[in-house]
């Protein structure tokens, strides 16, 4: 018996199901940073989530006006061209350069399974995230990168000591963070700091 | 060198980060439902990212004048109580039953990490979910019972196989899933039917 008999084809959800499908794949993508309790190595879907509501939580520290709800959609779809792209370390200068193509492949590919103006809708989150020029945008990114430093101060320097990373190096996303919300970043500031003092991040 | 050297305590702030820290736990809370690819059970932070997902991309399913932001909103805070609670399986009565208490009294617990009116905000989206009056919380529960049946669609029956559920049983399902969304109730209605035609879920 047939798909067909059941399933009615070549309509909208169809189309949105296909994708629905594919992005579960997001659960089988490993990042680099670990859980808080340091007990494995997190997935992309686990932190699209985290981040997604961290932005519910700490949205009253992006600047006045911002869109939190474009920051939430952002946030859950900004992670999906990694199902093919796969995660780059951030700390990897080489690979970040060589993922923008593949990247952009994925994106060609992955949001084009949805209904064309949805899918270009989708899509244009995700440039939106990475291009980094909005209110939105830096409020998201921001948030991406403040997560893994308290999950890192949290586990002793987890993926700092692991990867042999600086406190220098983790400035530079911190001030990442100072342009999209600067209390977030005075506070993972602080976090560097302390992490310093008790030795789990080297100077 | 203490803590409060460096991280300025009793602010708003410091009780988000609280709670931030506190909900990186759903990441380990394991629901009984399987990856689409059936590699392993997945857990209710990655669940609730995919649902959340889901209202964006499946969300002209709902009622006309749905709000989806709120939809969102609700998905991603709707799974936090189990973080105490734990997760249960919807084809268990008495473990459903038993549980109300359990998720009231961690609902009590863990928004109360947030400060008052934040937490307030955040625990009565929750409680929206869990009374399914409003078309949103309709349509949340609707997103959170199909992909489960999406999922056991794509791994030949996947858990409907390895509890026993019955047809009859997810068509108890199905019709919370047409409640909230007509076309998706009849989509999960279709995959069932397909799923019993093909052997993966007995009548």
């Amino acid at each position: 018996m047939s798909r067909v008999t059941f399933v009615p084809a070549e309509d909208r959800l169809t189309d949105q199901i296909a994708f629905a499908v594919e992005i579960d794949k997001l659960k089988r993508i490993i990042r680099r940073n670990l859980l808080m309790d340091g007990s494995r190595r997190e997935n992309d879907a686990e932190h699209s989530w985290y981040v997604a509501t961290l932005a519910m939580v700490l949205g009253e520290h992006a600047p006045a006006g911002t869109d939190l709800q474009r920051v939430v959609a952002m946030l859950l779809v900004h992670d999906l061209v990694e199902i093919d792209a796969g995660d780059t370390f951030i700390y990897d200068p080489v690979a970040v350069a060589a993922q923008v193509e593949a990247e952009r492949a994925a994106a060609d590919r992955i949001f084009a399974l949805l209904p064309g103006e949805q899918g270009a809708r989708l899509r244009s989150l995700w440039e939106e995230f990475e291009e980094r020029e909005t209110p939105e945008a830096r409020f998201a990114r921001a948030l991406d990168r403040f997560a893994p430093i308290l999950a890192n101060h949290h586990t002793e320097g987890g993926t700092w000591r692991l990867f042999k990373v600086t406190a220098a190096q983790v400035m530079e996303k911190v001030r990442l963070i100072e342009e999209g919300a600067p209390s977030l970043g005075a506070y993972a500031r602080a976090l560097v700091e302390e992490s310093v003092a008790k030795g789990h991040l080297s100077e």
